[in-house]
C-alpha cells in the first residue's frame, strides 16, 4: 500500500493572460457590496474603456461555485483584472479589478485583498480607487459621493472634485474589500481613495455608481459616455416605481429595508 | 523540560491501494448531495461494472465521524476512487469517485476537489462527468436531465443523448462538488459535463439516478443492467405513496419541502 | 520602518516532561463528552493508578482560556498524557489521555488527534482503547457496555468481556475523538476498540464511567479498587433524585432531555 | 497563459517603528473586553506615560475594517506595542499592548496572542500583567480588583497590593486575551498576573480601570496622574444616572443586562 498526500494548496491563484508592463498604473477596485453600486461602477469603466483582460484570481474563499451561462457553458467564480493603457500624457494606465465575490470570510478578505496588492505592486501600482456604496437607509434622488483616503493631501485633493469628508460618516468604518484595500495598500506603500455613493442600500443603484464614476473619471482625466448606466438607473426607477405603487398607501413613515428584493443587476 | 511540535497535518490524505496505469482515463464523480442522484448513480455505477478500489481519500474537511458496520467494525468517513479497464476499443477507461461527504466548509471543498484533480491529472485524466440531481420542488414523475458543461463543443455533444440546456436552470449556477470538478477542472486543461437529474428534492431519488446513468452509460458506449436501480426507485415510490396516504386529505396547494425525511438511501 | 512576520505558530504543541522508552503500549484515551463517561473512566484511572505525568498538550484548537484554581493559580486549558509502566508481565504498559476539551471544530479533531496518534505512534503505540458514553435519552439503571472496534477479530475478543456489539447502535456512527482516534489510527496500523457506557445524557455518569472500567480494567488485567468512583455515582444519584423530587408529578410520559444542567462532574 | 500563485500570506504581520533595547522589560496588555475595563487601563497608562510607539500589529485574525477620522484619513484595525523606558532605577522599562480588537476567532486568539509573546520574548521579557473587567451583572459602586497569576508567589505578592482571590470567582476561568497572555505566556517563560476590575458588564467603565490601574501603578512603582480618568468615570455616572432616572419606577429585583448600551467609551 502507497500513502500520497497532498501538497499545500494555493489559497489564492492569479491566473495571468497576458505579459505585461505598465506605467505607473493606478488600481480601481469595485466588488460586490452595498447597492452593488462599485461593482456597477468598475464593470461600466471596464467595458466604456477599451481595457484588456490580465488575470483571472480563483480562491478557496469564494464559494464552491460555478455560474452556468445561457449557452449552458460553466464558469468558475472569480475575480478579474483587466488593464487599459493610457493614450493621453495626462491619464495614467489603469488596472480594473471586479468580479463575483468578495472573500467569504474575515480571513479570506484579508488574503485575498494582499494576494492582488502584491500582484499589482509587482506591476508598479502606487495608488487604488476604490468604489462602494454608502447605505442611508432611504430613498436618495441626487446621491452625493462621500470619500475616505489614506492621507491628508488626498482628502484635499478629492474635496476639489465634489468629494463629501463627513465628520460622522461612516461611523464604524469601512467593512470589506473597499476598506481594506485602502489599509493594507499603505503596508506596500499605496495611497489611495474610497469613494462611496450614497444609496438607499435596498436596490442596485446604477445612479449611485454613476455618481461615484463621474468623481473618479474628472479626477483620472478619462471621458466615457455615460449613456448606457443612466438607461440602466431608469430601469431601475422604474421597477421602484411598480413596487411603490403595487403597496398599500396607509404605510406612513420611513418604509422599512427590503432586503429580499436584494440585487438585481 | 523538552518541547516538541508536530508538524503540519496534510489536509488531504489519498491512500493508493494499487498502482495502476490507465488508458486516458474518464472521471465520474458522484457524491451526496440533493435527492443524493449523483451519489447513487455514481454508487451504482461502481457496483455494475467490475470496478477496482485505487485510492481512499481521508481529510479533516469531512466530519471526524466513523461508521460503524453491522458486523461491529469502524470506518473512517472518506471518499473513494475506483477504476475500471475498458474492455472494448470503444470504450474509455474509468475512474469513480464516491463517497460519504462532500467538503463540509468552503475552503474544504475546494481543497478536496483541487486534492482529487490532481491525483486524477496525474493519471492522464483529461475529462470529468458530473452526476448530481437538481431540485424541482415537486414530485418529477419522468425526470429529464439537465446539463452544464466546460465548451460550447461539449454542450452539443451531449444534446445528442437527450440532456437539456435550460436556459435558465439552474439559475444561481451549480454549487458544490459537482459544479467544482468542472470549474477547478479547467486549471487542470480538463474539459466536463456536469449531468443533473430532476428531483423533487424531498427524497432520495433512484429514479433521478437511472435517468442520469443512461445518459452516461449512452455518451460512454457501456451497457449495465438497471433492474436492481429500478427496484429501488419502486421502493422509495412506495414509501413515498405511504406518506401521502398517512396526511390529511384537505391540504391544498403545493406540499411544502419535507426536508425532515432526509436521505433514505 | 522595519517590517517583521511571524512564522507559522504551530497548531498543536505537544511538550514532554520525560523521556521514556515503553514496552509496547496501550492507548487508553477518555475526553469530555456524552455524559462525561470517557473523561471520568480515563481519569480515574489515571488516579487509580500509579501513572506518572508524561506530555501536556496545547492547541489553538481549544477555546483560549485558562482556568483558574482555588490559589488563584492559572492553568491553560489542555490534554494530558499520563504513562504507567505495567509491574506484571501479563499486563501491558499504559499511555493515557485525558484533558480539558476535545478540538472545537472539526478540523481541530482531526489536527489534534492525529498529532496525539503520530506522538504515541513513535511510542511505539499499536493498540487504542477509547472511552465514551452513548446516550439513551433515559435513565438507565444498570448502564450495559456497547462496542465498536477496528477488526472482527478486535470484535470477538471484546465479547468475552460482556461487551454489546448492536446491529443498530449507534446508528449514525461516533462523532468525534473517540471515533476517530480509531479511524485515524488505522492510518498509522493501530487496532482498537471503543467502549460505550450507556447514559441517560442528562447527567454525569459516573456509574456508566464505571461499567466501561470494569470491561477495560478486566481486558487489560489490571485491578482498581472502585469505591471511590461508586461514592461519586451514589452523590450523582442523589442530585438526580432530588431534581426528580422538585418536579411536578403530573407530567406525563418521558422527560424532556435536560441539557441544562450540563456536566456537573 | 501563465499560472502564478500567491505565497502563504503571514497571518499575523508585526511591523516595527523603531529598533530599541529594553532593560528586563514587563509587558501590560489591555484589549477590548468586559467594560472595556483593560482597555481603559492600558491606553490611559499610555497616554500618562511618556511611552513611544514600538509596533503595529495587523492580521487577517482582526475583522477586514479600517476606521475614518474626523479628517477622512482611514487606519486600518490594529494593536498596538508602545514602549516607555524607566528613569529610576526601581522602575523597570514597560511595553504596552492596547488595540481595536482582540483576534475573533479561538484560532486567532491563539496565533496573535503567541505572535506578541513571542515578540516581545525577543526583547527580554519575562513578566507580563493583564488587564481585564469582571462583569458582576449589578453596578458596583467601589470596584474590587480580583486577580488571577501564574505561581503561588505572584498571588502571595499581589495580595500585599489589595489584590483579591477569590476561591470561586472567576468560576469559569478566563477566556481571552488576558487570560491567554498568560497561558501561553508560561510556554515562554514567563511569569504574570491578571487583574481584574470589577464592573457592572453594562457601560464602559473608567471607574473599574483606575482601580486596576491603581493596583498595577503601586506594583511597578509609577506615579501617574488619574484626573483625567476620573472625569470620564464621573461622565459615565451621568449617563447612567440619566438612562436610570427615564425609566419606570415600578421594575422591582435586579434589572436584566443591557447590552444593546454596549461600549460608549
Amino acid at each position: 500500500m502507497v500513502s500520497r498526500g497532498s501538497t499545500a494548496v494555493q489559497d489564492v491563484v492569479i491566473r495571468t493572460h497576458e505579459k505585461v508592463e505598465l506605467r505607473n498604473p493606478i488600481l480601481v477596485e469595485g466588488l460586490p457590496g452595498v447597492g452593488n453600486v462599485g461593482k456597477l461602477a468598475a464593470d461600466y469603466l471596464r467595458d466604456q474603456l477599451p481595457t484588456k483582460p490580465l488575470a483571472t484570481i480563483h480562491s478557496k474563499f469564494f464559494p464552491p461555485q460555478v455560474y452556468v451561462g445561457e449557452d449552458g457553458v460553466i464558469r468558475l467564480v472569480s475575480n478579474e483584472l483587466t488593464y487599459w493603457r493610457a493614450p493621453a500624457a495626462a491619464q495614467r494606465d489603469l488596472l480594473v479589478l471586479g468580479g463575483d465575490y468578495q472573500g467569504i470570510s474575515p480571513e479570506g478578505q484579508y488574503e485575498l485583498t494582499e494576494a492582488v496588492l502584491r500582484f499589482c505592486h509587482e506591476l508598479g501600482t502606487k495608488e487604488v480607487y476604490t468604489l462602494a456604496g454608502f447605505a442611508q437607509g432611504h430613498v436618495v434622488e441626487r446621491p452625493k459621493v462621500l470619500g475616505a483616503a489614506t492621507s491628508p493631501a488626498r482628502v484635499e485633493a478629492m474635496k476639489r472634485f465634489g468629494v463629501l469628508f463627513s465628520r460622522n460618516d461612516p461611523g464604524g468604518g469601512l467593512i470589506g474589500a473597499s476598506g481594506l484595500f485602502l489599509g493594507l495598500g499603505r503596508l506596500y506603500d499605496m495611497e489611495g481613495v474610497c469613494l462611496m455613493g450614497e444609496t438607499s442600500g435596498y436596490f442596485v443603484d446604477p445612479r449611485s455608481a454613476e455618481a461615484v464614476l463621474k468623481v473618479l473619471t474628472n479626477a483620472l482625466h478619462i471621458e466615457i459616455d455615460f449613456a448606457d448606466l443612466e438607461a440602466k438607473a431608469k430601469e431601475i426607477d422604474r421597477i421602484a416605481q411598480r413596487i411603490h405603487d403595487s403597496e398599500p398607501k396607509a404605510a406612513e413613515g420611513p418604509a422599512p429595508p427590503r432586503e429580499d428584493l436584494g440585487y438585481i443587476g
